[in-house]
This record gives C-alpha cells, structure tokens and sequence, in this order.
C-alpha cells in the first residue's frame, strides 16, 4: 500500500498501449500532476502539445483483461491561480438555423481568462468584460478526460471517449468519487488528464475552466469481475457511463450497464430492477460535445434493497 | 380574479383546437380533476378512453398567437389510494441487443400496482412481488402531459410533445411551479392530464404511477412576449423544455430557448449569456420514451445577474 | 369503375379528418389538380394559404382501420410552366460549423425560379445567374405529400409525415408507382399536394422544383390487410418508407415493415427473409430536411422467390 | 510506375500508424492479397486473428499531411470459391419492438454459407437451407474496409471508421473506382482489407458475403491538396463519404465535403453549388452496422458544369 510520487515528463494525447511510466501494485495509491488541455503546466509553460494531453498510462500488477480496475480519486487541487474556457456555446448544442446568429469571436478572442482561489473556493471571470461583470462560481474540480488503455491494440484520441473511459467531461467525477473502469490490456493501463476547475453540464462551450491539477488516486482490481462501461459511486448514487452518438445511445449504454449492476452484481430480480430504475433512476448529462457524448444512469443508493 | 370549479365530463386525447369547455380571465384560477392515462377517474371508473386522455381545453380570454400563456401549477393532488406502472424499461432505452433478454411480462402481467398515501406522503409499491418487497418512495405528484392548442390547425396525439408542450412528462413540473407557454391560437386553450404520483427521469418504463389528480392552477397572458418552447419557474431554477427525437435535438431546442431567454428577456449580452452558460447549466432528462423525446435546460438563478 | 372529375375549392394544411370532398368507389379513379406547396394554382393565383396545402380528402367506401388504401399514381402533370426552388442546402444537412459559411440569401432572394417545359421533358433553372447557367435537368414529377388521416383524431401538419404517410419528399413515388398505406379511419380520407417537378435526394434546399399538378389516382381497398407504414411497388422494386427523426429510427421503421412484407406477405421465412434483405436489400434517403426524415427499404422483385 | 508484388505475413486490426510492409512511388502499383473478416485466406486457412484484419499498410513516398492520396482500385478479385455471411439483420437496424421477434440463430447458427463462382459472375446461396433455394446473386466484390493512419497516432478498430476511411462497407467501392483519402502522417500509410463478394446497402446483417482477395491498385499523390474526408469518383458520379453516429451526422459530413468539392475543387460559385446540389443529388447509404454509419453524397458528373 505505498504511495507513489510520480512527476511526468511526457504525456500521451490519446489512451492505449503505450509504455508505462509508473507500475503500481493494487491498494497503492498514486500522487503526480496533470497539464490543461493545452499542455501548459502548473507554472503556465507549455510543456507538450495540446489536446488533452494525459499524464500515465500507470500499469497496475494483477490488472487482466476481464477484470474491473477500481480507482478512487483522492485528490483534485488546482495548482496554478487561473484557468481559460471557450467563450461561445458549441454550433452542435444549438438549432441549426441559430448558428450565424451566435457571438463568433474574432480571431485570438476565443478564450475567456478566469481567476481560481484555491482558498475562498471559488473561481472568478477575468476578461473579456460582459454584463456578468466578476462572475464567482464555487470551485468543483474533475478530470474532464481518464481512462484505460482500449481494446485491440487501439489508441484512442483524448477528445473522444468509449467503454474504456476517455473525454466523458462529467461534472460528476470529483474528488471521494470511486470509479471502475473494465480491463482490455495487462496491467490496465490508466491515464488521466484534463482538468476542469470548474464545468458546467454537458461541456456545452467545448471547454470547463481548462487548469493543471496536482492529482491522488489509488488503485485496486477486482478480479474477474466484468464490467462494460465506466462507472462510479459516492456517498449517494451509483452510476455508470454510457459514451456514443448520438445521446440516445450514450443514454441507451448507460442504462444497460445500471441493469446489469442492478440484477448480476446486487442480485437484484431482474422485474425488480426494471421497477425500481423505472421510478427512481436519475440521468446526468456528460458531455454533450466530444466527438462521442457521454450520458450518466444514476441510482440513489437510499433505494437500494 | 375568480376561481373556477370546473367538473370535466368528456375529454380529448389529442391537443389540438377543440371546443373549449371553460372560459377564462387573466389571473383566474381553476380547479379541476384529470383521470389516469388509461382514463380512469378518482373512483377507478373508466369514464373515457384511454391513452392520456386531457381535461380541457381551457380557453384564456386576451391570449392571442404571439403572446405567453402564464399558467401557475397551485395544485397537484393524487385523489385516489393506488395508481399502477409498467414492469419493464422501454426496448428503446437499452442497447439493441439486449432487447431480448429484458424481463417480457406475460399477457396481463404486464403493470405493477402501487399504494398512494397522500398523508405519509408516500407511494408503495404492492405487487408483482420482487425482491424489492413493499419499495416506498416519497410522493412527488407531476401531470405528464398539458399544453396549448398547436399552430396551424394541429390536433396532436398526448402521446407526443412539441413546442405547444404535450407529453412531456417531466418530474419537475411540481406544485409550485410556473410554466409558460407559447400562445398559437386565440384564447391559448390549455389542456392538462396525465397525473403521476411518482416518476424517475426519462420515464423509461413508459410510466409513471399513473392516477387520477384534483389539480389547480392560475393563468395569466403576457402579450406580444413571444417564446419557442415551453418554459418553467420555480424558486432556483428557470428552465426550457426542448421536444424531439432523438435527445441531441431535443437539447439543441432548449439551449437555444434558454440563450433566448438570457439574452432577449433577461437582457444578458450574447458573449456573457454563451460564457455564463457554458460553466452553470444544468440539464435534466424529462422523457425517453415518447415519440418526441424532451430534454430541459436549467440556470441557477443564483448565477443571474 | 368511374372516373371523377373533382375541382377542389378549399384545402387543407394538416393531413386529419376533415369532412371528404368525395367519395369514391374501390377502384374508381379521381381526376383532379393540386396547388403548390405556397398555396398557387396552375394560373399562378394564390387560392389558399401556403405551407403545402393539400387537395382533399376523398373517402373510399368500405376501407376501414386496419384495412390498407391502394393507390395507383396515374397522373402527375406539371400543370404550368414554371416553378420555383430554394437556393440554400438547410442548415441541419451540413456541418453545424459550416453553417455560417453557406450563401444565406439576402432578405427577398431565397427563391429561384426554373421553366418547365413538359414537351421537352425538361425543368431549366431561369434565376438566379450563377455559373451553372441554363442548368436543364430531366422533369421528373412526384407528389412530395400524400397520405390518409391519422388515428386517434390527430391533424398532422403537412410539412411532417408518419405512418399515415404526409410529408415524404421521396422522389421515387412517380407516375405508375402503386402506393400502400394503412387506414386509421373510416373511408381512408386520402389527400394529396405539394407537387414537385423534380427533387434530388433529401429534398436537402427544403424544396423540390415547387408546382401546381394535374393528379389522376386509382384507389382500392385491401379488405383485412394490416400494414403499418406507407409501402410502394414500381416495376423493378417493392420499398416501405420510414418516417421519423433521427434518420436511424426511419431507417428501423423502413426494415422493419419490409420485414413483414416479406415474411407476412410473400410468405419467406424469417431466416430466408433476413438472408436475402442482408445481400440484396437497397436505401434510398427519402427526406432529411422536414420535421420527420424518410428512408426508404427497397428489395428488387428479381430476387423474390 | 513499378508494379509491386506483395505477399503480406502478418495483418493489423487497427488502421495506425504501425510501420510500413512496403514503400511504393506515387505512380507505383501494388498487387497483393487480402485475408477475410475472420482472417481466413484464400486456402482457408486462419493466417491471423479475426475483425477485419488488413494488409498493409504501404507507405506512399511523397505523402504529407495535408495532402490528398489516389487510390485506384485496378482489381477486386475473390480468390477462393466460398465465403460466409450473417443470417439475421442486426437489432440497431429494426424497430427496437420487434428485436425479441426476430429469427436469434442458435449456437453455431450464426452463418450461412455461399458458394463464389468468377467465371459465372454469381454468388450462391449453399445454406442454410430456406425458401430461398439456391438463391443466386451477380458477384460484385468490393473492400469493405480501407484506409489511411489517421492523426494525433490514433491507432482505429477496423470494425469502424472515420475521416481516415476504415471499415465504410460501402457497395460503391468496386473495381475501377478512384478514391481519393485525406493524409494525416507521412507516407499516408495506406491499409486495405475486408473483402465482400456481394452486399447489400447498410451492410445490416453485419457482414457481405465475406471472402479473401486479390487485390491490386494504383496509388497517386496530390500534393497539397486537402479534402477533409474519404472522396471516390466512377464514370458517372463523384461521391463522398461521411462516417459517423447517427446517420443524420455522416449524412451532414458527405454533403459538407461535396459542397466543398463542388465549391473548392470544380469553382461553382456557392449559390450555384447549392442548388445545384438541391435538385440533383444523390445519397447511398454505406453502413448502418458499423459503430460509425457511413452515407455517400453523389453527384452525377453529367450535371456538372
């Protein structure tokens, strides 16, 4: 059960078999760092190429295809005191005649800059000036992008996602949240990068408050345990991840996956579980922006039997 | 400022420009019953034919086409002991081959039956027996279904959803809340039915609890202000109703009315709105299940300037 | 076996239960003309108001729900010498992206006007000037709109289609075509319009080349045949269309019901009927610019036992 | 302009960047073999593991990113006397109602067989046996899967596909055709594999009839020329691929990259390439089996200017 230290001097900018850096054996946990999206580190250097460059893959002993990977995000903190985002809402998240009539920006005003306060706990509009004036929303850090290395021998984009995880950009992904992971390859392979201070639903303007992050996880495996989609849990719901185009198929994967926690992995009777989601399931909108959209199928665990 | 006590004695299962059974001013109530979908009443009694049948259409004196019909939701109250559900999630809501493998109800086996306590504020499920035994939740009544009149002569089925509202079968349309709705013909013709005494997001089985309501509401118009999709209030939030398959364009409906509404009613300028946007929505799954899908877009009103 | 000769003098913009203009025979035929989709007649004359208004509906004695109407295109005659087209590819058929880099047209410029010339056998673009020139294609008329009233009382509007048939834009419903559609309502309630010269695929500007037509039918009634979405038959091929949004859910629709054409009505077995779909079936994309998109399923008849 | 002969020993079931069997001058041809979906060659026996395994990939000397690669295909030849196929049509391709209703093989049940004859220019149904009999069909090969190493080193299941080409299972790519790919990594890296004795549009039972081939092509750069997805040309129409989820948005992908071509490659002037396009397009449907839909914007070249 060691803790690791691990300061990355490369980074990935799609998940797959690439070579480890770091080999880790379950019930360690894992201290490093992330970059922004751009590659840009802690002290605002560009230290890799842009497009969600992730920090990992981390190889963790034991971890077979088949088996679950189990990672628990112990820590998301913000490590630099401001963070970029996209200034207008994506052309595919509104009508298709409405597109001409949205705030274009001219070249090189694409960005806004925001303050992040580590302290107060919050994150503030810098620039450009709008009637929002010093717009203060309260800090919520998450990874817009983590996952393993895919089936196949792929190598997947970071602006993607699929059953291995990947760019879901889940508000829900914050710090105490466990999440699981299906195995393709050896030693699982787990990458993570993207940090978001802060992120509305859906991702909808394309970025959260882009920020590098110093980032804890540690490690477990479930063995033959076969899940088929990412997943997680905290204090109150269980969830899984659907990832696909359209929403109805992200929302179609994600509700099959809860059915099959639901019935093979709580026992619950299989008419039982239609019942009870039927009247009690939540869904949280992901991303609705990536190349593939990502739709969360959440149970409350009070209405677990 | 009158209240009406108005006892429905037919009911139409499309909405569309049928005789109005009540005429109304600005600023009146009415209070009303609705039978359950299968057009059951209070009393368990089929009193009409099935398939969500309306109780309407109200008729809003000063409405006319290019105005908003203001309709205050006073009161939702189940007004029998039991209301009933399917068993299983709707074939398109999981992934395509697992089709098969759901739990298919027998012939006649095909609804569960639940106990509605208005005093414990409860609603219990009573048969089929499952491993759920009796799984109580707190009561949350809802109408599925209730809109104005379409444009251009349309009667559209209660199955279904558009910008004239419909089946749009969002839990969040509780006591309390102020729904708006775009007027297309004089007099707005509101129609409203289709309780539930409990639903989970998207209404993945194809039902709520389904039964009979004693409703209440407040109508107001407000001219020439003109709106696309149907609209909603409560004390955090103000969001949008966006209906259409699949869920992509049901979102891209009401991000745009939500842009609408922060730039034209609440006067946000467009970069601010898109900014503002981009890191506070929140969206909510209303339905996945009916012809038109609906998704809601959601602000905090905390975050509006 | 007459033929009628029937003048319309109103029309209507949603495809429903309207009181018939005539009633007809199983296997009389209707001589009658059609205005185009803004409403002008074969002289130009505005005689209704726009948004494909259609002629109709003729009631077929005997038809009733669960029945299938037939119905024989004998005639479709472009019945003046000019029509009209937009000029911009609909902003939902390109990239969301590319949208604000179409040639959006000037306020009063949308339309372009082509000569049709029915000696010729031709339709030649008039104007706007580009660098197509006198661009001249093969005439090729085919109604975009036709069907029967819907069930459940409903009135859809003509600019969207179903099962009942409506807004199909599908190029391949020309003269000798034999169209199916199932009856929802006594008498059937037939109605026609929105005549175009020729289309391409997709009716992707919003419009085929728009004109008024001289229509000749032949109706017939399938006692006891239940279909469940509008079906057609030429020479060479048997096709269901598919009527819904996104162009996956047409597509389903389209195969399915060709499934049972093939199983229920010719007879295949199911593992032959699937074979045979598998290596011999076509597509052809009906619309993808209305409310509700069509696909069409083809088989040719050569390869049906 | 050499003429290379190539005898593959070892396939990829990715399309990346792995290294290059062979490098070929732009000018050069290649002959070579392909190996069947399953990795079966052209005596039958598994050479390699299953999914679409490809030859390749050759490495183009010249290629740059940003420029176009010509790829014509000169042979498509099935080089053994037998191939298989799927029996039943996939459950995302039908009504999600009817997936429990359809013929689910046994164990062991999932293929038929079929007999290829070149010299007969026939594809024959051998079993199972159903009404069907010796269902014959005209052999018409094509590669169900090709491609380029896509960017950022993504590394693609050949069960899908993308901007880079991949797994489109269009009916169109036959022998003669010219397909022109966009180059993201040096050499362009060109993979092909997949091959079909016959198959119908969408691919819907998962499979063509399935075959090994002799394959030989052309290859040709067009130095800074940059398309944006996978273009093909025949005698009678230019074409181009859009890959995606759901249709709609492969759909919007084709008809954005011939506006392109139209605009950008031919010099029509916008307007004119809009309507043009408006009246004379033409779409196929590539897959709809495929994790990625594949639709094919036509344009017939005779009504072009």
């Amino acid at each position: 059960m060691a803790t690791h230290q691990f300061e990355p001097d490369h980074y990935f900018s799609t998940i797959g078999s690439h070579p480890p850096v770091l080999r880790v054996q379950p019930g360690d946990s894992v201290e490093t760092t992330t970059v922004d999206a751009r590659g840009h580190d802690s002290s605002g250097q560009a230290v890799t190429s842009g497009g969600n460059p992730m920090t990992g893959p981390f190889y963790v002993e034991g971890a077979e295809p088949g088996d679950t990977l189990v990672v628990h995000l112990d820590k998301l903190l913000c490590n630099r005191p401001y963070g970029w985002t996209r200034t207008m809402v994506a052309p595919n998240v509104v009508d298709p005649e409405q597109v001409p009539n949205m705030p274009w920006p001219a070249e090189g005003q694409e960005l806004a800059n925001w303050r992040v306060d580590n302290e107060a706990g919050t994150v503030t509009l810098v620039e450009p000036q709008t009637s929002l004036g010093a717009l203060t929303l309260p800090l919520a850090p998450m990874p817009g992008c983590f996952g393993v290395a895919p089936d196949r021998g792929e190598a997947i984009s970071t602006a993607t996602s699929g059953p291995f995880g990947g760019n879901m950009d889940y508000r829900g992904f914050v710090e105490g949240v466990t999440v699981y992971l299906p195995v393709f390859v050896p030693g699982a392979l787990f990458h993570i990068g993207d940090g978001h201070a802060v992120q509305g639903d859906g991702e909808i303007v394309g970025t959260g408050v882009e920020i590098s992050f110093d980032v804890g996880f540690t490690v477990d495996v479930q063995k033959g345990r076969r899940i088929y989609w990412p997943r997680g849990e905290n204090e109150t719901y269980i969830f899984a991840a659907g990832n696909a185009r359209p929403l109805d198929q992200a929302t179609q994967h994600a509700t099959t996956e809860m059915i099959r926690w639901l019935e093979n992995d709580l026992g619950i009777d299989p008419v039982g579980a239609h019942i009870l989601m039927g009247q009690t399931v939540e869904y949280d909108l992901g991303n609705i922006y990536d190349p593939a959209y990502t739709m969360i199928c959440k149970m409350p665990k009070a209405v677990l039997p």
